[in-house]
C-alpha cells in the first residue's frame, strides 16, 4: 500500500520521524488514518532509553483518526468514520478481559493474563505517532467520534483522561468525599477533575509548576498546595482540619508522592496509585499503621476498549469537564521531534501537544 | 464491688497475675464475668515491650463470659447472659462506624477516627485475661452465645476468626479463585479456612511447622508449601501452572510474607495483607509491575461488633469450619504467667491456649 | 420543664398546632430547640390517613436547630451547638446497623431489623414540627452544622437531599452514565442532582409541572420530558439514540412511573426506587425480560445518621449542589396549619416550605 | 463437508432428529464434535412452543465436545482439544461486553446491548443436540477441560451450574449468611450449592419432590421444607427464628415462587432470581414495605465465557461441589425424542439427562 512517515525509536535519545510501509490490514485489524495525536510522558520514558522498546517500533498510543480499511471479519464500523482507540487495546476475549481486568490481557498466553498486556501501541505494536496505525481486535477497540466533538476535544480520552478518571474510580470516591492528588501534570489534573465529576466536595491539588495549579483550579480544584512552600502532609491536614483525606491519588510516579498520599489519609482511607514508577517503593511502617489502618493501595492502568471511549467521550460532550485547555502546543508530524524535544524538557508551561500528520 | 484477678502488664517482659478492684459499670457498659479466655500473638508483642500499653493495664482481648451487670441504659440483655464481644469493640457511632469502618473507630474525637481506635481491650482499656471484664459501649458489642457451643467453641470468634476470615473477605475471593496463604499460624490457618468457605477452589498454604501445615490440610487445604523446602513463589507459580494467585493472603507481618504474596499474584491479583508489621515493608518495583499491574493491596484491622460475632458463631454452629482443635493447651487464670510462658515460645507445638479464670 | 408548641396528628385530615410538654432527656438523648423544619410529602399522607401514626404525635423529621440539653451519657457535643439529625435516627448498634442498613433499624428487638425501623421522628416518636425536639442516641445522630451555613441551606440534608441522592447512589451510577428519573417534585429533584454529581453525563427528567421541570434544569438535568406530551419512554428512547438508560430512578411511588423507569432501561440497567407506593406493584413480563434481563430493581429509605449528614452539608459548603431555591414558601409555627394547606394541595409552585418556630 | 444428525425444532410439540449440513467454519468459529450434551427446561419451554424459535433450528446450548475444525483468525486452540462452551456465547467485543454485561450482548447492533443476546446456541443459532456444533466467537467462548474431569463431570458448568452459582453470586451471598432457595430442579440445587460455596451457613430449600429434597441434603443443604406440607415462609421465619433470610434465590418462574421469596427476606435483603416467567409479576405492597424496605429484587442470565467454564471446572475438579449425581439418565442422539418425553414429563425422578452422539 505504499509508505508513510512515523515516529520511531532508535535509540536511547533518538526518536526520529521515518518512513515505513502501512501496515497490511489482518482479519480483526482496523487500518486507521491518524488526524490526531500527541506526545505522553511515557513516551519520554521511551526515549531516554528508561522504558525499553524495540528498536525501529513506531512510539504513540493516542490516536484519533479516519477509518481507512477494515479487516475481512470486522463488522459494524465502515470506511470513512471517525474514531479513536485507547491506549490501551484489550482483545476482548482473553480471560483477563473475561475477569475485569482487560488491561492485564495476555491474549493467546497460556493464562490469558500478562502485565501490562493490554498496552500495545508503540510498546509492543507500531503506535499512532504516524500517518496511519493498524488498530487491532478493531470492534473491540474502536469508538466512533460524535460529529460535534472536534480532534483535539477527544485528544485526551485514549489515555490521560482515561488513566486519570482510573484514579478517581479506583479509589472509589463516593459523594462528599475529601480527595488530595498529588502532582498536577496531565494525568493528575484529569485525576482531579474525575475526582469532582464522582462527587468528591474537597478537591486538594498538590503540585509546584504555577501553570499546573492554575489548570488545576480551573478544573475545578477547591485548594492547591505548593509543595515547595511547605511539607505538602500538613497543609493536607490543615485544609481537613486534622482529619485526612478519604482518598489519595499519587499521579507521578516517586516516592515522595507516593509517600505523601500514604500520610495524608485517614485512618481506613485508600491510596490510588497512577505513577509509573522507577525504583522500589518504601511503605513507612507509622504511614501504614503497622498494617492495620485498613487502608487500601490500589493501581491502575489506563483502562480502554469502545466502551470506556464512548462513556469518556459522553463526558466531553456533555459539557462536564472541558479538557481542551490542555493543549497548550500544536505541531505537524514533520515537527515531531521539536515536539519532544519542548515536551520533554516541559518547556514553555507545556501540558500537552497536538500533533496532526 | 470487690477484688478480682487480673493478668497485668509490668514492664517489658513481665506480665503477671495481679489483684485489681472489679471495675464500676457506666451507663453504657456491661460487666461480664469471663468463663475462657485465650493469649494472642499481639499480647506477646505487648509482654516483649514491642508493642506499648501503659503499665498496670490488664491484657487480652478474646472473651467468653456470662454478664454480671448492665449498665443502666443498656437494654435488650439481662444479667446470667451467655456472651463474647470482639477483640475490637467500636461504639457504634462515630463517624468512622457510620463509614463502615468501625475498626478505626473514633468515638469522641474531632472526627471520629482514630487508627486502630476500636481496639480497645487490653490496649487502651483493661482487658478480660481476668475474672471480670467491663465491655464498653455494650449494646454494640455483646452477642449471645448459642446454647449448643460451648467456650472453647466459640473462643476463636472475637479475634483470630474475625481477622482470618477478615483477609479473604478483604482479598474478595470469589468462586473459582485460587488463593496462597503465606503463614499458618492462627490468623493464617483462619484465613485459609475462610478462603475456602468463600468459594476459593485452591488454597495453597505456606509455612514450614509441621504441626500447623497439618492443621492446614485438616481445615481443607489444597496444597501446603514449606518454605524452607524452596522458594515458595516458585513452588505457587509450579501449582498453578504459572498463572499465578487471585489473591495472597499475608498473616505473619514480615518483608519477607509480604514480598512473597506479593510475587505470587497473578497480574490484577489481590494482596490482603492481615499481619502486624515492625519495620518499614519495601515494595519491589518488579513484582509491583511499576505501578501498573492493576495490583492492590488491602490490610485489615479485625471486624468487631455483635453482627459480626453472631455470623462467625453461626459458621462453627453449622459445622462449616471447626477450629476446636486449634485449642491445643489449657491453663487455668492463676497459671497464666506459665501459660505466656508456653505460647511466647511456640513450645510444645502449641496453636492457641485456653485459660479459664 | 414547662409546655411548648407542636403539630400534632389528631385524626386523618387533622393536624392541629397544640400545646405539650417539653420532653424529658434520656441518657442517650439529646432535646434540640428547633430553628428551621419544613413539610414532607409523607406528612400529606399522615395528615390524610394514609400513612396511620398515633393520635397525639407530633409530626415532622426534618430538624435543624440547637442543642438545648444533653443525655447524662452523650459526649463530644456542647449545649448550644447548631445541629441537624437525619429524618431516620438509627441506633447505631442494631445488627441492622453493624450490616450497613441503618434504616431499617430494629435495636431492642429480636434480631435487630424492622422495616423501616430507623424512621422514628414523628413516627414512632414526636417528631420536629415543634419548639423542641428529643434526638434519640445523641451521639449517633447529631451532626454539627458548619458557621457558614444557613438554616435553609441545610434544611434539605436530614430527608430530601439524602433520599435524592440514595437514588444514584444505590443505582450505582457511574461517570458517563445515562439516568432518567421519573417525576420532579422535591425528591426526584435532588435524585437528578445526585446522578450527575455521581458522573452521569445525561440526565433526563420526567415531569410536567411548570416550575419542577425549570427547577431541573437550573440544577442542571440535561434533557426534560414532559408526560403529558407524550410517552415518556418513547421520548428517553429517542433521547438515548434506542439504547435506553443505564439508571432510572423513581421517586413518585405510582405503577405508571415505576413502569417506565423499568421500561426506560437498556438491558441489564438498574431501577432505583423512591418513591411511597400505596398499593402494589404489577412487573410487566416484556419489561422485564421475562426476567432473564439482568436487571435490578433497588429501593432505598433515606440514609441518615451524623457521617451522613456530614458529607451532604459538604455538598452543600462546597457549592457542587444549590438547594435553596427549592424553598419556595416560609411561614412560622403558628402558622403551620395554613403552611399545611399550601403544600398539601401544591398550590403556587410550592416545591418545600420553611417552617420557623 | 457433509451431513449430521440434529435434533430440530419442527413446530410446537415436535422437536425430531433430522439429518442437516455440518456447518462452514467462519474466520472466528470453531466447529466442535459433540461428546456429550444435554436437555433444559427452556428447551422444554421451546418444544412447548412457549419459547419461539425459528422453525428447522437445532435445539440445546451445553455441549462438551472435541475441536473438529477452527476458523482462520482463531488461535491459542488446536484441532482435538477437549473444550466446552457456555450456554451463552458472548462475542467479547460489544458494549455490553466492554460494561461486564455478556449476557445482554449485541454484537453488531447500533449499541451493543440486546436482551438476552449473548444467548445464541438453540435460540439465534444452531445449537448443540447434533453431532456438531458452530461455536462463534471461538477465542472467547472455548474452555479446554482438564484431563481429569469426564464428560458428564462437566456437562452441567454450561448452564446449569453457571446460572444456579449466579443466583448466589447477585445476590450477593456472604460468611454467615441465611439463604433461601425457592425450587430444587436443577438450577435450583445448583444455587443452593453456591450460596453454601460462599459461606452461606444456613442454606434453606423449598420443594416438594422427594428425590429433589433428598438431592439437597446431598449438597449440603441445611433444611428442606416442603411446601405442600405447611406455608414455606412460615416455615422460614421459625427455621430463622423470625428474622427472615438475607438473600432468598427464586429458581422456577412463577409468582408463587417469586412472591415467597419476596416474603422470606429479612428488611434490606435480597431476592435474587433465576427463573423464567411467563406472565407479569405482581409486588405484594406488604412484602415490599411500600418501596422503603431497602430491599433488591436481581435477575441473572446465566453468565456464559471461557474464564467463567474455566472456574466452573475448577470447582468441580477441587471436589468442592460434586453435581455427577445430578444426571439420571442416559440416551443416545438417536434417542434423544425419547430423552425428550422422559425430561418434559419430569418421569421417573428425572433431574438431567445425558445426551451423547
Amino acid at each position: 500500500m505504499g509508505n508513510m512517515k512515523a515516529a520511531v525509536f532508535v535509540e536511547p535519545g533518538r526518536i526520529v520521524l521515518d518512513s515505513k510501509p502501512i501496515p497490511e490490514v489482518g482479519p480483526l485489524d482496523a487500518l486507521v488514518k491518524v488526524t490526531t495525536t500527541t506526545i505522553c510522558g511515557t513516551d519520554v520514558h521511551i526515549l531516554r532509553g528508561e522504558y525499553p522498546v524495540s528498536k525501529g517500533l513506531t512510539i504513540g498510543h493516542e490516536p484519533v483518526g479516519v477509518i481507512e480499511k477494515l479487516g475481512s471479519a470486522v463488522t459494524g464500523y465502515e470506511e470513512g468514520q471517525r474514531v479513536i482507540a485507547g491506549a490501551i487495546t484489550p482483545s476482548g476475549h482473553s480471560n483477563a478481559c473475561l475477569c475485569g481486568q482487560p488491561s492485564q490481557d495476555g491474549a493467546g498466553t497460556r493464562h490469558g493474563f500478562r502485565p501490562l498486556g493490554g498496552w500495545r501501541f508503540g510498546n509492543t505494536i507500531d503506535g499512532c505517532q504516524a500517518e496511519y496505525v493498524l488498530v487491532p481486535d478493531a470492534m473491540t477497540n474502536l469508538a466512533s467520534v460524535p460529529r460535534e466533538l472536534t480532534d483535539e476535544q477527544v485528544l485526551m480520552c485514549p489515555d490521560i483522561m482515561s488513566t486519570g478518571f482510573a484514579g478517581a474510580e479506583s479509589g472509589g470516591v463516593k459523594i462528599g468525599d475529601t480527595v488530595a492528588v498529588f502532582a498536577q501534570g496531565p494525568i493528575g489534573l484529569c485525576a482531579a477533575a474525575g475526582a469532582r465529576l464522582m462527587g468528591a466536595t474537597t478537591v486538594i491539588a498538590v503540585d509546584t509548576v504555577r501553570e499546573r495549579l492554575a489548570m488545576s483550579r480551573s478544573l475545578g480544584v477547591d485548594h492547591v498546595v505548593d509543595f515547595k512552600a511547605g511539607d505538602p502532609v500538613e497543609a493536607i491536614r490543615q485544609l481537613t482540619d486534622g482529619r485526612g483525606v478519604d482518598v489519595a491519588i499519587e499521579a507521578l510516579g516517586t516516592q515522595g508522592t507516593f509517600e505523601g498520599a500514604l500520610r495524608s489519609l485517614r485512618p481506613g482511607g485508600t491510596l490510588s496509585s497512577l505513577g509509573v514508577y522507577s525504583s522500589d517503593l518504601r511503605i513507612p511502617l507509622d504511614a501504614f499503621s503497622a498494617g492495620l489502618g485498613d487502608n487500601r493501595i490500589v493501581t491502575s492502568l489506563c483502562p480502554g476498549g469502545k466502551e470506556r471511549m464512548r462513556r469518556l467521550m459522553s463526558v466531553i460532550a456533555s459539557g462536564r469537564v472541558d479538557l481542551k485547555p490542555m493543549v497548550t502546543h500544536r505541531f505537524t508530524l514533520d515537527e515531531i521531534e521539536q515536539a519532544y524535544e519542548l515536551f520533554a524538557n516541559q518547556r514553555d508551561g507545556v501540558l500537552k501537544v497536538a500533533i496532526t500528520p
